[in-house]
């Protein structure tokens, strides 16, 4: 079975492993106050192009989403979120369970725009009854989405305005951020600049795990570190976050790796389109999303796995492809030359 | 620096890194689904002789804490912990965040009664105003406790037996069950029969990071990694916890390293005592703690690293120091020198 | 200003306030555990034709509805909703601050159908990573809806046994129950019969306040006196509502009061078919929605008040006009008058 | 039986229940938006010398601690209470289902000192792993405490002087309020100057339910009514709460009623002290204290209701008599001479 069911099937790239090999009996202070931690913060920092931005690392996807969460709201505010964002469709909960409802916006690509977000901000406060409904307080975007999109520049500039003038805070959750640098004008100045939190996916690129938020919010940052902790999210050997974070930082592996997992997954696309399988969505990023005959599926399942994306109609399903820093460039070729024969 | 101030300095025993490297390019399914998680748990399952158990490997010891008594309780029900419980003193609310209070009672060396757990909740079904207060319901053990010390056999089942005559569930907390393993009569079947919820430590113990949960009550068990998911502790890579645990179950490599650590500890207890500086706790795990002279401990500062653990009288102050699975014997013996040239 | 903005806008009933005056010197114990909530439950009970129904009274309905879900709920389960139910809408997200999902379906009329949530509950167990995703666990009728309209005896029917096929807890919200009651063929005893639980509304039917909250589900029901204290509705002078229920209960006042809102709404209701403003819902109950020229109803509003229910289209908007226990029969022959001029 | 063992026996004021009666069908809006609770508030800011106090009227006090501990803290923070506080002893686990931790501090006498509180908050901070313990942020006291014994003015100004300079907020719970301004040296203006929020208590005063919430820091009460509407505490026919303090507001009846309550209440201890019988609590106010030997506590038990305060000894328990607005001066005659005759 030659996998592309998703980017997390491998553990970590060579540099990530020999990093942690290397520095295995170091002894360093637990709980992420070691000098790992403070090398890749700092790197991260001159990354961003900001000096001033906190950086704390956490475990996974989810628990940095609840984390941030929690600590940026109280409890009668709502984060904004797309109907089909991780924190509305895919973590159970996670969000409500801190005591915060996640008011969802359509979306038929996965991802939200300024306008939507304005026109539900102006209609809470305009409804004389607002205060007996949960109160718009942070709008949350993933870069790309769960779907492959992107945010252009001009996009994230807007919500990032909008947000400001309604005194929302904007979270980017970036657990596939590399893709997203590769593959549109948003830098990662551009979301220190332009954002109040994000963070950097290190599970998905090339990490056996990690997310490195950053936080250019000065009151949001505040005892950040006890809400880490509270939620289970102090990890004890913290150094190993930070060992990961500074050899994917190190000689631009975090992009040259994102750069080709996206060049193979742009790589399928095209096999897909030659084929004449539209795309449910237009992703420039390492998912693809062909809708394929019901047969022709059948036939790839033998030899190759896959996520369901749902069904299309009574012949068709939308299925996802993934490459990752581990997918071979032999594998996708063989892929490649499957399609075509069908 | 000679480091012993605590026993997660270091990365992880060279048995589990080998077996992260063979295994780092192999592609498995996420979130604790695949093989080596199966494998790790049936191993776990064995030597608890417990075929029926539910295994669940969590990242850490907090994230283990709160996950468990969330998916135990319902929101009334409180846990009873001592005063010096890790959930109670050291984990920032992290219970009363998921809406439960923790009880506490008293506690001269990190132990409870089952005497006072007896005493507690026959006075809270007397009070005719029961409705008013949380209701016990679970009772949190650490083995070995914060403070190094164990529970015997004869004192877990009685514990176990009042806990099933009053209906509470009962959960051992295990970040250094190794060191209690190798020190008490209490083994791994015992756990599996007489508690409700307990797990093994590999954090502290020759681990990266991990926490393998041990559920033998199906009612408990229901829906877990809902909860798990829900609590941000669904590790996307979970087979990186699968490939640890099956390393530290192989050919006795988890009571191995904890006997040589305890042994360890033994020869600085050894030391403390014959110095003449008496012990705070009577522990014979890998925590031991001396109460020193405040010159003696200027001294070995300028040396060695070590825990503070509170002031005893205006010239002497109780400290902790630690062995792990990476303390050289060599370090021992060169403490062991310098205290007795103190 | 003559009101018809709400159904709460005055006192109580006569008898209801005689009552409160009769018994003022009374002295009964605390918390719900006196005579009058005794026999108040009794004739619940009785009319319910449920002997071993538990009844709770309550202050209001949002307290009724967050106190019932988080009674019901495991911390990853949801309730399921109606996106104009109550709870989903109008109640600051206070199922959420209990740590729980609302998922909501979409509705024209503000009723949710069995078919809807059948297919809710058949993908989450479908879907292979459900364990992501909050469970569907308790479906949220409003009998009658925010919106007026009602479920008949064959909806009910069908959707309880939807719910016990799946597994599903049963509860109606029944704020407005007695305009239910008078308007379709759903009896007490069938809610008590077809669902876990369920209120009958005080506060919005002639009691000063107050809800009494009907338990059939045993399990449910454990503990439910804790809840109500733990989550600030433990009312000190309980006797006040088994006062007033006991009053409402007599001799039918409560449906009596009901027939005669209803009908003094469905006056309201020819009116305004008459003139030819078409209905927004189509309610049998007190609460109806006229669809509006801009031009009359600022017309009308110089002398009523009423709702606003949202724009319709440029030129008319959807408003709300409630009857209530306090409504003059010649205030809605005015308002009938008036709208005849217009 | 004569009932002396709560304050919260009867119905209320016949001055409460005039202006209930009288206004029963003024038609007004909902949710505390009329013109009673405008003027209530307003009469209660001019009591306090408080002009740009924020005052919210709640129905219950556990609601009213929960609200008001909910809007004051983030996540990690924690109210500190006495070891007796009702918040920690007889809420039912309502805060820390808020999420929130109560650290409790050691009482004799339901009072804590300004002293205990600067020693917890200096060790937290002091702690070198202070992120890894709930934060204490707010001080919770009871005026009286649940013990009858009150704060002095030099000692709720030392408190306040504290709180301030450790950046923590003060709030005080007045469910028996009124017992405290007519045995004490503070006044409302005190507690308005000197707290962040504190509460006037009707339920146990002489209203049918009832706590108006003062605030006085800006940032606590922004949302607050968000905060209560969300906690199930924003009342629909919110006139009744506005209507009743009003009632109690004018001419002193506050004031009077509980001068009344109290000189009732020493009239009794001054029959325990004359009988021998020590007082467990030096209480001014309505609640008493005495230790009664059993034989005496079983012949007044045929005849008087009280509450079971503990066993002091063997042959001794401490109970509580309370008086209360209704409270007849020949019952208390009657106590008294049956407790010389024993």
């Amino acid at each position: 079975m030659i996998r592309f069911e998703s980017d997390y099937l491998e553990g970590a790239l060579p540099e990530v492993m020999q990093a942690l090999n290397e520095t295995n009996l170091a002894q360093t202070p637990g709980y992420g106050e070691d000098e790992y931690c403070a090398r890749a913060a700092a790197m991260i920092r001159e990354r961003c192009a900001a000096p001033e931005a906190h950086v704390h690392f956490l475990v996974g996807g989810t628990q940095a989403n609840l984390t941030v969460i929690a600590a940026a709201l109280r409890p009668h505010q709502a984060a904004v979120a797309a109907v089909t964002g991780h924190i509305a469709a895919h973590e159970t909960g996670s969000v409500e369970a801190t005591g915060h409802k996640v008011i969802t916006l359509e979306s038929g690509d996965g991802k939200i725009r300024a306008a939507q977000v304005r026109e539900l901000v102006e209609a809470h406060w305009a409804d004389s009854t607002h205060e007996h409904q949960a109160q718009p307080a942070l709008v949350y975007l993933s870069q790309p989405t769960e779907n492959g999109t992107v945010y252009s520049l001009a996009e994230l500039e807007e919500m990032s305005a909008l947000c400001r003038e309604k005194g929302l805070l904007l979270f980017v959750d970036g657990a596939r951020m590399g893709a997203a640098l590769v593959s549109t004008d948003v830098t990662l100045p551009d979301l220190a600049r332009l954002t109040d939190v994000f963070y950097i996916g290190g599970t998905k690129l090339g990490a056996l795990f990690g997310e490195a938020v950053v936080i250019t919010n000065e009151g949001l940052n505040r005892d950040f570190r006890y809400i880490i902790k509270q939620r289970g999210g102090m990890f004890a050997k913290g150094r190993l976050l930070g060992v990961q974070f500074a050899a994917l930082m190190t000689d631009g592996l975090y992009e040259r790796t994102a750069r080709r997992e996206v060049e193979l997954a742009l790589r399928l696309r095209a096999a897909f389109e030659a084929k004449g399988w539209p795309l449910r969505y237009d992703s420039p990023t390492n998912q693809q999303f062909p809708i394929v005959p019901d047969g022709a599926l059948a036939k790839l399942a033998e030899k190759y796995s896959f996520s369901e994306w749902g069904r299309v109609d009574p012949g068709h399903r939308a299925v996802r492809f993934c490459t990752s820093w581990a997918t071979k460039s032999e594998d996708v070729d063989a892929l490649r030359a499957d399609i075509e024969k069908l």
